[in-house]
């Protein structure tokens, strides 16, 4: 067996040691004589999973005890519909509801356009330029609704790699993130945010799961005519169990908490993380043949879009890359040339292999 | 490592040749020199997982070619919401829509009571008796309505272990189905159906994975005001990646779909599920100490429940069940006694272990 470096935006590369402990319990979890894949979500052993998870969770990220934390399914797409359904009031169709929205790249466009069909959305920044996301605004730049339900934003946005470097002050309105390609990534203060959601195939472990954690007073203003597995509520009463959740992505979000606090927790994760992403833009910046557009204030330290001087090169790029082990780096289709997802789970040798690799390509076909 | 025999209703036991295979290929799938949970759904490998999976349950179940299949999220519960909202038309709020319900248990008062959130809900049979169901209508006694939009049934009720022994004849309505608890236990005639829809914990896969099999012309009726994650038609344009798919869950159910091909399809299976419950009944009918209350004329063939003569013994028997290592037998607490449940992956020595086992019970403590 040989093991590639991964540097797909997600789903994503998992520890390596996770890995092998999910495959080592694959068929009797600790003496239970059965996978967990296998097991009642109410029995005690998963019960016992389930419970480790959420505590770990709550302790590496500090998270404050009026917040509930929800383990759900759909994804940040559901997540779309769910914060204007759960925070605008009023009924399905009314869309009297007033929230504000940044509108900074392709996953804050998908968020504006679901929450536009529940509510009154007012798009207090937007930096496209040119058909392109290279920038955030300035901090205090913005001006909030202050009848607003909540302000949403998307503190990363993973497919133009460009990243908040503030967390933005509403004032008394709930902020609410969509921290899919973040979360995990470095510590935050949980306390500024209302709702944080995050999908978990790129941070916290397989598709399939969804982090929410949400404020307590937020939860039960939900509109008329939203679906009982849309309302926060529904799954806040039940401990995340009104249905079948999915157990298996949610034990291995477990082994993937237990594995931060191991390491250190997130205060060490971004140590790591912000070497990685420094070394990989330093490497892009110093060279004349690699290019990155993002401004260099806002760069994600999570997903690094970068060109190649003759885009004709592309291909041979990647298949080279392939080769030295190297994968998924073809950036995505809506902006062409390369993209490395460098999130917890990569290590930094994955990084330095791919400088070096750049390095190496460039000199032969720069 | 030592196995039990796992009558959980759900999530289940899985076939012990397709727990191996996910272990043997956790760490590296057919040599990517990945795991599949860290595959980008979009890249090639993840690609030919689906299309195959996809392909094996056309293939065993039969799937007209007018039918779409889709893989998604949420569980039957979302489906409870998703029937209505995109086969009623109108917008969400108005009721207007109307649909006839079977009311036969637990599952399917849960389907009725989200759908009276979305429309007019006729309750067309209901057995529930003493607050009890152990029974279903009498094949051609029910009468629908012609303008309603489809017929809603539970074919088969996992916590009460109450079964159709026929499909309902609803002439030109549409049908639909809340298949959990019996897709892939035997053939069915997938053309009767408007709707198929089953959460994948019982015999297909992991939990947090939903196969929706719906008739193509029903797509695209969506009420307004259903969020674009409740659309069918936005999974269905899209391959059932419109967003992130639950990738792991359905590479596993394809490992499913495979087990079931090598062992014969869908009539072996049903060949073996009917013994195997065959001989259970039998046993607790046989007994004077064992009891189970539904009518014989429509019992699961999956779901066995059954009280002992003495509910002061459950504790002893479950204690002792469980040193014998048959485990999950406890019944579903809005009934109380036992259950097992013997889905596709339970072997038939699983169920000799239990008769035995039983027998053996009885005669200590009967």
């Amino acid at each position: 067996m040989s093991r590639v470096f991964n540097f797909s935006a997600g789903p994503a590369a998992l520890p390596q040691e996770v890995l092998e402990q999910a495959r080592d319990e694959m068929l009797d979890w600790h003496g239970a004589g059965m996978s967990v894949m296998e097991m009642s979500h109410r029995g005690k052993e998963f019960m016992s999973i389930a419970e480790k998870a959420e505590a770990d969770l709550r302790e590496i990220m500090a998270i404050p005890d009026d917040y509930k934390v929800l383990f759900l399914q759909g994804g940040a797409s559901s997540q779309f519909a769910m914060v204007p359904m759960n925070l605008l009031g009023g009924a399905v169709g009314d869309l009297s509801g007033r929230a504000d929205y940044y509108r900074t790249g392709s996953w804050s466009k998908k968020a504006i356009a679901e929450a536009k069909r529940f509510g009154n959305v007012n798009v207090v920044a937007d930096t496209e330029s040119d058909g392109k996301f290279t920038t955030v605004p300035a901090e205090g730049s913005v001006n909030f609704d202050s009848d607003a339900a909540y302000v949403h934003y998307t503190p990363n946005e993973t497919i133009e790699g460009v990243e908040f470097p503030y967390v933005p002050d509403t004032g008394d309105v709930p902020l609410v993130a969509d921290m899919s390609s973040t979360i995990l990534s470095r510590p935050i203060d949980v306390s500024k945010f209302g709702i944080i959601y995050a999908g978990a195939q790129k941070n916290i472990g397989p598709a399939g799961l969804t982090v929410v954690i949400v404020r307590e007073d937020l939860i039960g203003r939900t509109m008329d005519g939203t679906p009982a597995m849309f309302d926060y509520q529904t799954h806040a009463k039940a401990g995340s169990m009104y249905n079948t959740p999915p157990t298996y992505a949610w034990y291995l979000a477990g082994l993937v908490f237990d594995w931060i606090k191991r390491k250190g927790g997130l205060g060490a994760m971004a140590e790591v993380n912000q070497r990685k992403a420094g070394k990989l833009y330093a490497a892009i910046d110093a060279s004349g043949f690699y290019h990155n557009p993002v401004d260099p204030g806002c760069r994600s330290w999570m997903n690094v879009p970068f060109t190649l001087a003759d885009p004709a090169l592309d291909a041979t790029f990647l298949a080279e890359a392939k080769e030295a082990g190297l994968v998924t780096l073809k950036g995505h289709r809506s902006v062409g040339g390369m993209r490395a997802s460098i999130y917890n789970a990569m290590p930094e040798e994955g990084v330095d292999a791919l400088i070096a690799f750049m390095a190496d390509f460039e000199q032969r076909h720069g």
